[in-house]
């Protein structure tokens, strides 16, 4: 029996990625076509045998991200249907992560959902970075490498030299992850929270911590609408705050009106990694996009030659 | 044990479809939440006890199909985990019917997906409307209900009172369907196939069996980009046919330049049945829309009352 | 076909609470025999007929939870081959629910586990309290009722007329929870967390927020070992706290020596529910235990007669 | 860890072809015993260690299909528990294809059916050849091979040199197919098609597309009673064809009074492989055998050494 | 919703006891087309609707048990398709049982198979009698109720009023059945086995437990070729039973020179249940056929009104 | 694709045993921590990396099943995550096997479900020995491979040079097994079984089969509590049997009051094997336990290698 080859191919959410990934690993572009229906629906073709190899597939969640998800789908069935030994899905930015649990009745938990549809479609492993909440991973019954980010974010922001710096979790449910970074880099923690008068419409963040006279460094895993993280710098402010503020974010998505709230806020930088295709429009002054491949292709490598991947964060 | 009620709702693909089922059914609509937030994802959720409840989620698949699904998905988890009985899903256009076979080598086969996903996320019956191909209903594991138009379409061309009809496949894939309808208007069969002459880079369409001076009737399952059968009428009209052409179909898509090609081909009429939304700027003159609602809505009743669905075809 | 009726049976691991639920609901108790091979294996045998009726087992997770969990599996096997048409598993402490992700490399998800065998042995729903996260019901592929003590334990502080509230996390992964107290008491927000000095061996409880003056109250699921608020309690009375500090939780394990370090160190007043026995030993001045057996008495009924759950706690 | 090694097996279905595999292969033929009991049910033991081997087992569907596929599942059973690696499942003749879709209402889909019960059996994958509906291969969720014999009878037929062809399509279920035999061999293309006339009981055979003065070769997936092109010959002949018909299939089953039926229609030549076995009283003269085996034997050489199977047909 | 009714269908393995059993319940004969193409393959379509009912379909295991199953598999797809609610498949006979386990390497667990098999089919519940081991309940996942003729046996050899009885096991595989029949009717135990002694090719049976002058009973839970039976007699009577020898067992196959083995052992009477069709010509002098009709029927009716089933033993 | 390595590991039930298997095998033992927290959970964490490797997990069933199983279950969820290639559980002594199948209403199957518990787990494979009824392997969908000490205690039986033997069954459902043993060492076949005598409440144990001037030995698959074969000495030497009783089982669980209970017996030896760990004060004199941990670990090394296991019986 022929040996089992290591072939990366990409879908369509975010090919500079895919592409960075392959070169990294040295590869040749696993060929593959996808092309879209006028009526609306993906046809996907493995243009190259792929019988008993382990197949990858590196595709992103971005703001299309059914047409993300039905793209994977639909491409890891025709990988299983053509025989591949074993398919990873590698998806650097986890779609419907948020809706992880069931915050009110009768709502989905859609990321439960993505997991079993993975499952099914015929995924053996899944490598994503990370994840909204570490919970995610126990959605699959397969195996899931769940990398970060923060080594690269927390080495970025030491090698700023700042001073006086606290660490701000933007909501209750972030302040785990805040944590993390503010022992990496020798923090103090803050917290903010939404607080809804009574006999008021609006609610007032609060903060809860320290951050007077402290470079404030508000983190979590994605900016989306950047709405809570835009509304609380101004409390970090009233709350004496020094005015240079960072953000910083494993998943730059910058929907709506993200990029025209974030102007307005001030920022000193909007610290990012590029697990998410960023375009010229949506690119502001002060963003700064670091690199996820090498850690992507890394994994990816180690996986198939079977060895450990969380060494890759000691 | 409290008894388990009807309850209908829809998706946001074609609400005037899932209106107008709800009105022939007599019921209070399905109340339900769907929205999408400005990052691409969907939320839903369900705003009434349906608890023990039989449950149906009415979705058609139009040309942002990969949104179709994956809201029908998730409605039908929220649904799930919030205990409904059971859950009927009822797709009047099924999507990616099309790719119900590997037609080369390494392609999906994505009509199966679809129904594994659709199994996955939790539905325990399907509704739908003239399949591309019947094999479909073998891809799922529950029950499907596999309505067709087709009496609705037959009773309408009869009414034209037209003579010396000649029902006319467009593709040899088609010929089933149009001999299914030969045989009820009493009709001949012929049909339309390309060949690619050697040497040659365009195909020539070729009538196979006799069309001269016959009123011609092109049927098939769904209109899409309109290609084959625009491209067809020519050589139907070469072949001798009369002037005056109709087109029948189940499900108009109306994508990509379709409605260009069909104002260009002068069809006496295009008849397809409501299946999916036809917007204003999709509508041209010689459209002619039947109505779909009454035959779901009565196979929605009786699939809740335990009474045949084969007999409303008799 | 005879209707469906409502049967309830209870485990070994808490009998007080189950006979609670069952005269709640005024049922004659479900006849069941379990008993225990002197070579540890658990025998169980379902005494009457449950052929088409909604069975339901209350079995929660104490000290012995892999007997609890084993007898759980092996009843519910027994149910569903003696014909049972529905099996709720009422499980009000969810036992290895902290394992809910890897925080290490090759660590298991314990708690997915548990839900996938719960389903394996052949459960159809499960009803629960105040999981340890909430993605935990995602978990499950079957429905879960999440229900939740806070508003008991809201209710009960309320009643003391306490002013100047400080609502106390114990770590950073308990914020989400005490925010929704503080919320719901109109309390301010304080978090405890610790922290590693270089070249220290002990770690020092830092205490984020403002707690000066104020009454405290520190809020968890769960106080199992009780080592994380005992040593928190000295990091709040260092920050100025009055002296009368308050601890809520739903589920009190009071595992190891919980009850001597809670002894020492001086709470006003320790209030948990009834979801886990506490024998006579474990019971301290200053315990408070709350009842639980109608809220999960109610949460059956309801299921059984397809009433909404969500209600209950609006 | 030691290789896997390829080992092929046969059941007792067709062991000349199974035979004739192996060699093809250059293999020691799998060591297999298979009896049946005087009560009718069937034994077999694996006679050599397959632990971690690649292990094939070749069985079509003959007449007694029952018998062939419960030996299958068995056989397979045996494989699973004696710990073969993989399991391929070569069917020449996939039994109950035409069962592939509900044309009545309460209908099984039988292929379905059987793709379930050889993935639950424990197959990992199926090579098989011109199915009846190409859509068959999504009734797997495992890979399936489907190779075709139009390569092997379309050389076959251009050697003969025949001029002026029509490949006729014997019902309008088959037209895909012999549309691509026509492409093939630069035929033109026929379809027969049965038109029940009003108030009369038998059917009539219509004649659609222009086959006067053409050598007509009628082409199907399989020659069962040979009723429908045996009664469309005449049909044929009275649309003015040449005298000469040949009769092209890839699987003869020829049950019933097929060989009578066959002799008496005057077939110049009816040309099948050897996907079944055919006993000598099933011959006739003009009856033509082609070999599969070599076919069959690459398409598992090739499986065995991830090489791509699509190139055999390029 | 309309109620479930009860629908009972039989298949064509043994139309009279089917008969016999829905007249038992007072109900029409459940509508179902069976038939059998001149190819071998069983076609089925069920004649009445089933939808939303409480099917039932009679299957036994006869000498053509794989086209027993095989149909037994496609009328339980027909009716999942056609939306039943419940299906039972009551199999009087359960073929394959003897093959439970792994007498030898690289067995089949054939058992187990038809087990998966038939819950793969779509059945809901099984109802059987005497299966050859009582673990192959086990096999499967689904409700199984295990009927036994015992009691019909054991009454009947009791009308008979013979004295100083012996219970004889065939082999040492069946002694805890003939245990159980001893202690119900009051008699001695003893057992058969064969030992092959040393160089010689031919076993010897030997007889355990005390015969003498004892009216000897053999019991079984079948007769299939009769093999054991018959030469297990010759060894009794050399130890000296009494001349008469009675043979009990549930199911009567006579296969194979059963009839011609058992008509020259002069055996008094041979007693089964009419869970299998004996034809006139197995039928021979001292043959007893008791009826089994009246103990299936009333365990569909138990099972459709959520009554016990194991009262019917009490 | 880096090559798969054997790697072994044990849990905490038999450490003793886990190491002589490693030891046995040559390699270095597998890192793995297990430890339980003060509340009663079981944490387990892989200290090595497995990505990819083959692992095994050796864990008996001791007097803490429970424990064991779910520690069990809870490192292959750990593996299973860990990406390990494959996973083998080697339970030496298979808990729950007692309860193999309903013997009366309404009890679960419990050894299915541990089959069943395994399997969702992430087992790929089971090794074990001698289990109490072969049916269990069929309990399994995934490979069992059932290994058996008979040869072990047979050759050490052998080794005596007894004469006049008869191998005794404690009860009739273990006639088979005592059946093989007598074919291996030449001896005659004896069976006990308890009989209820009319209007009295104790049994008495019949001897079925003649020992009179024999040497005894009294053979189980396990010994628990002893009461079976203490009670069954009496009356074989009631019934004349020599002195010497001697008593083999492959499994010693000695719980309960076994040990005084065999005391009392005056057995010559009580011969097992080491498949249970038997703490000093379960050793009593005249006990004799057997190595296993070269039959494992010989198991597990031909399971790694693709070589035949079967031949190690031969």
């Amino acid at each position: 029996m022929a040996n089992s080859e290591l072939r990366v191919f990409h879908g369509t959410s975010h090919p500079e990625l895919g592409d960075k990934i392959i070169q990294y690993l040295g590869l040749p572009p696993g060929e593959i076509k996808i092309s879209r229906f006028a009526g609306g629906e993906i046809y996907a073709r493995i243009l190259e045998n792929v019988r008993g190899q382990s197949c990858v597939i590196v595709q992103t969640c971005t703001e299309k991200v059914n047409d993300d998800l039905m793209e994977l789908f639909i491409i890891i069935d025709a990988m299983k249907r053509a025989s591949a030994k074993t398919i990873t899905a590698v998806i650097p930015h986890f779609g419907y992560a948020r809706q992880d649990r069931k915050a009110a009745s009768r709502e989905p938990v859609s990321a439960r959902l993505i997991a079993n549809l993975l499952e099914t479609a015929g995924a053996d492993r899944v490598v994503t970075m990370d994840l909204h909440s570490d919970q995610i991973q126990g959605f699959f019954n397969i195996p899931v490498d769940t990398l970060t980010a923060m080594p690269i974010l927390a080495s970025y922001i030491k090698g700023k030299g700042l001073q006086d710096l606290a660490i701000v979790a933007p909501d209750t449910g972030r302040v785990k992850v805040a944590k993390k970074l503010a022992d990496r880099v020798g923090a103090q923690l803050a917290i903010l929270h939404k607080v809804r008068a009574e006999h008021h419409v609006s609610a007032v963040t609060h903060v809860v911590g320290d951050v007077k006279d402290k470079t404030v460094i508000i983190t979590d895993d994605m900016i989306d609408t950047a709405g809570t993280i835009t509304s609380g710098v101004d409390a970090l402010r009233e709350a004496g705050c020094r005015p240079e503020v960072y953000v910083l974010a494993t998943h730059g998505i910058f929907s709506g009106s993200a990029v025209e709230r974030i102007s307005k806020s001030g920022f000193r930088e909007v610290v990012v990694t590029d697990t998410l295709p960023i375009p010229e429009e949506k690119r502001f002054p002060g963003l700064e996009v670091l690199a996820s491949a090498e850690l992507l292709g890394e994994a990816i490598r180690r996986n198939y030659e079977n060895r450990s991947i969380t060494t890759l964060f000691d």
